[in-house]
């Protein structure tokens, strides 16, 4: 009986009905800690270039959980086994597996968290997680870490093929508005096999998987790595970076307790595991009280804070009034950011000495596809298996397995001579 | 030049590109007034139940402008005269036609600002942002308010078939994912024509406009008025009445300066106008600061406060244990809500005489076609008009010109037998 | 081995994805008498006004087939039993539905083979197809009779929500780019359930069903009743039948030998059917022949006839010159009818005496719902029936279960005056 | 007033509305050489294997002209002239560019009319067009030929960018049902822009056209030269061989008179210009009344005929019974042909010395780009112009403008050993 009601059906935009076919499943998405994502933005500021992105890590958790199920459908039907346990774990991982991230993550991994990455903390959210549901999620938690026997199940979860890849390429796009960056997911699925327990693509597919391989690099450039994207991010960055310093300085800074607990002190990967009694970390309880609405709500309060650091660049947020940006394809000169800095100065005498939180210099990379990961392997008719980058006499394979990688230059647009 | 950067356009995945054609349409959008859209979400807590229902009052806003441009197209197309001065400033008031509204304004309007509709701050917004403009806008003000001669342009803004409907029915549905709520905006404005000054649709269009009617009911009791909808609403309502009843009797409860000055003190509507000396009210100046943000954070921090009845509502609505709902035709009887009361104090015997805020009935109505309204009018090839309900054979007028209302009770879940 | 040979996937641009999951689907598909609907357009002439609307019947019977597997996967998971052998039944079935339709069936079927529904024909094919596969059919035709135990079966190859209907609202939407006409059928198909062996829908469908009605009524009246495509078929009507008189009158109309078995003899019902020795017979095996090519072609050689009538008939249809078409609500006078065949003599002398074949009226008629028909149900919670103009509020009980008749004249567009 | 009437909206899946706004338009569409086009295929055979695919080049001719629209609104709007006569003549140009397609061409270019191509016989249609509309196809003649000064006109109708293309991969995609193919149009239009008189495309729109030529690799092995397509196709071409052969050679063989036309006789492109009299000759009169219905009507009759070769090829179209296809990189070894051949008298000792009619060899081929051709400008900030293959990293140059050659060997499934 309580099965039955564990069975729900969740609409969605992109895939139409969404099952929850699994009991497991709906006691993860039940959780508070699976809750908090309903209020974190897939795609952090995205949504101030693209007004259609406000999509939530929830929906594409659950978007790539019903991938998932798709594709077991689809290896069962090609003859290869999998149990209703490990279907059950596979469902469950993909849906915790981007449980780690935090509100606007390119921006909080680069200031408060900067040392902790979300992969590590996804799984002190599992291991937690595992331990308040009687191990149940111990099966799920060897197919994320890939010790499971049977390799293909993590690989529909972290591969150059997986269920997120699938889910997020073309829920981005749907949401975005980029039409151009949808893939086509349920076919690239319906071609999946497995051989010598190896996820891989049969040979009919390869011009679906060349067409995904260009759609997510067409995403990268006109999504992800926007150029005014990347200049919210680091506003955004220098924000928190400003609100930290004077935090440690023993300035007051409003901020919730979870925020506070982030700003007051600078927190390490150690820091999330779970103490010697078992219980949850201080930092691991904090973060999952962390969301966007803890960072908006903090910045729009600093815009009145005496610092002018603190006020100008909360104010520059909110109002979106964003950074200028230059890309060019080698680093800048470290000249070319001191000369920033002084017309900074010039411009507004009270910043002296704060240059770094407004003038900055880093870079963003894409490479489309990793040779150095795990590859993707392209099934023939008699059984022999090539990777796409020699299956594929189109896709430029030195350009595949090679960085792209783009410097770029941040500063406030008044100082843009 | 100026110009020229004014030119924008925006990625819309419900319309695709959208056009900012007008200068005065520019000036608007980046207006801090209209940004802070960008922060509100359209449908408020029906995120809840649809999970992809995230998109906002800025992105509605945008796409009945795009809208409102088609339609100048096709009737100027049609030989009715409008000038650039009269499409610029229909795209000002559809633009502004919702600026009014707060975050979660269901739940705002039967709590904080309870005696004021979005209209009324709608138009102090308009006349506010007029005087910055330099009355740029009071062409856009007129048509808003009905006063300019050429009604079409009102009714485009704010009629049966007006541009409002058109985006938001269409919108609503594409990101609820409630697909057969979709209508065909494009080709019900592709009919539309002016006769004798008023907004109407010619013949052919007549399936068009019953299935609009169809599909806007159809949103109606499957998604504006979804019991679980309203479940979260009024939580919410409870939740924030609880604050600001605690706030007016003196007891610390965190918020946010902008939601402080809401719970503070009872705002009525003449608090929202402009004060003699024609500065912005501070009425209006804390309303424009808020956003769906303020809400939830301080329900986050509320679950932590030492009253038990703020801290109960906070819990339910963070963790998303909304109200169960009873719903029926008729009024609930009192008995059976004092029954509830009741057995709530047996429960949970602290929440003695607080009944109120957990036990709670009313009701919710919706008229698909309200003929005391102005109507939708049909043009036959031989010039004659008819009322919709006249011409439609199929539609039950005597149903679509009554209200149909549902009344419904709502209490906490671990009350119900 | 054999059996995966039989496993076919198609690409359907409304589906998606098409599995043929039986063999015996296969083999129905494969042979002769199902290919032969790939030369049968589903719409007839309709794509002389909306250029899209080429799909084929053998489209339109794949796709009904994909959503009765849908159905019955629904209906299984639901708790009802559906055996493998009643579902491949229901399945070939479905496929088998419109098998008896010739080409341009609106045409034929008041011309050439006049008495003969094309229900009737479908099972002389379904028939003689079981001969051949050695009683494969016999539940398949049980449950298309309507005979077999499980009534809902039948109820989803014929009856209101049926999935004939459930694919072609969709499809003729689809191709003729009145994208309004469109349904959710795999929502509605959700929401089936089966009570007391009837299938019903359950009551948070009632809007959706609302939908489908009217959606059903727009096709109608803005594709189906179109009033263009009625002056085609009539044209292509009286086409026919002057073939047939000249023939019969002894006079050499060139036809391809099947049509032309048409054109030389009045088929009643009774020839269709089987022989005496089991053998098909010379109807069947003649009709199994024609198509859409058939007629064009023979239109198309018609133009150069001798006889005056048949070759402006051709010439009229082959450029696209259709008649005109007056409707309105009451029948039209027969003095009328003859002015305009003294128009017509008036304008071309050496048609006297034709006026049968250039000016004639009939009537169309529409019922979205007919109650006569069976019903549709609806299921409530507490497990009450309600008939949907019961438990529809809004839709015109009256209207539903009324004819609406249309009274058409046709006549060339020269005399029009 | 005539021009009210030539006013016209047309329904179409793919792009929504269609516009006819020149009188020019509406001329060429009414004309019967035009109005063909609704019974000639787009993709021919490839319904056999896409069920979908049964749209026409009359829908696929108005979607190009639609696009044309769109493009010149987009290059008007960046400040390029085009004059209203220019704008009338580009859209003519666009609407005849394939009016010399006969029915499936692939077929009949390697059969019937092998010498000529369809561009030289869609010449020939423009100059008797021109003709009969007293000159007003002048300039849209001059555009198509390129003899026009403003380039970029001629490019929007042939060259890598052109109309066709950006019409014909979305429709052709949208119609199979191969999603993936699906390009977008709309997007790449809104980037193009005029340099130095020659169409480019702006930098932004660099992965879009990256995108565009993966989908249109995509499309050309997945459905253009997909094996079962070529199977058919080459198996129709056997079939009109055999047809001419018998006809040739004194054999009765029954066929329309304008397809007994082209089998009577060997045609050269010569035979299509107009008499030294200025009429049409009878070539072209013939064509102008060919379309898919001769074709099939042909091949069903022929199921009967007494020539074993004619009659087998004639049941293996129409009852769908294809050649397998051998596909492989290298040209197959004469002794593979001969084999197949005597396997086939083995087999059939009646079709002795006919093998060429049932085994064969030739090969097809696709680029995607071809540099010979004009080349796809990118246009950045800075004014400068790259090749796509220069600007775009991603692409491999040296296999883009190379070709792909597959060579097949096609022979019937039952000597298949």
């Amino acid at each position: 009986m309580a099965q039955t009601n564990k069975n729900k059906i969740i609409n969605d935009p992109v895939h139409g009905f969404i099952n929850i076919s699994h009991p497991l499943s709906f006691d993860i998405i039940e959780h508070p800690y699976f809750q908090r994502l309903r209020h974190i933005r897939q795609l952090g500021l995205t949504y101030l270039v693209y007004p259609g992105a406000n999509h939530t890590r929830f929906q594409h958790a659950l978007g790539a959980m019903h991938l998932m199920n798709l594709a077991i459908d689809t290896l069962r039907s090609k003859g290869h086994e999998i149990t209703e346990a490990e279907a059950e774990a596979a469902s469950a991982a993909i849906l915790l597996h981007d449980i780690g991230h935090g509100p606007f993550s390119h921006s909080l991994e680069f200031s408060l968290a900067q040392r902790v990455g979300h992969e590590a903390i996804s799984k002190c959210f599992m291991h937690e997680l595992n331990k308040q549901f009687g191990n149940r999620l111990n099966l799920a938690i060897a197919i994320f870490e890939g010790s499971y026997e049977k390799k293909f199940l993590h690989q529909l979860i972290s591969g150059q093929l997986d269920m997120d890849r699938m889910d997020y390429l073309r829920r981005d796009s749907f949401f975005s508005g980029v039409t151009e960056g949808a893939i086509g997911s349920e076919r690239i699925i319906k071609m999946l096999n497995v051989v010598n327990g190896d996820l891989v693509v049969e040979a009919k597919g390869i011009y679906s998987v060349e067409k995904f391989i260009i759609a997510r690099r067409l995403m990268y450039w006109q999504v992800y790595l926007h150029k005014t994207v990347i200049a919210a991010e680091k506003l955004l960055t220098q924000l928190l970076l400003r609100a930290r310093d004077l935090t440690q300085q023993g300035e007051e800074v409003w901020a919730t307790p979870s925020l506070y607990f982030f700003l007051r002190k600078s927190i390490v990967k150690k820091d999330f595991e779970q103490s010697s009694d078992g219980k949850p970390s201080e930092a691991l309880l904090n973060f999952a009280n962390l969301d966007d609405n803890d960072i908006i709500t903090a910045a729009k309060l600093w815009v009145n804070h005496s610092d002018p650091v603190l006020s100008l660049l909360a104010r520059m947020i909110t109002s979106r009034k964003l950074f200028r940006v230059k890309l060019q394809n080698k680093p800048f000169a470290e000249q070319e950011v001191e000369t920033r800095k002084q017309d900074l100065y010039s411009l507004y005498p009270t910043l002296r000495g704060m240059g770094k939180y407004f003038v900055l210099t880093d870079s963003v990379s894409n490479n489309a596809y990793r040779s150095t990961e795990e590859s993707i392997k392209i099934l023939y008719n008699n059984g022999i298996l090539f990777d796409i980058t020699e299956a594929s006499d189109m896709l430029n394979t030195k350009i595949l397995s090679k960085d792209v990688r783009k410097y770029f230059l941040c500063y406030p647009k008044e100082i843009e001579k």
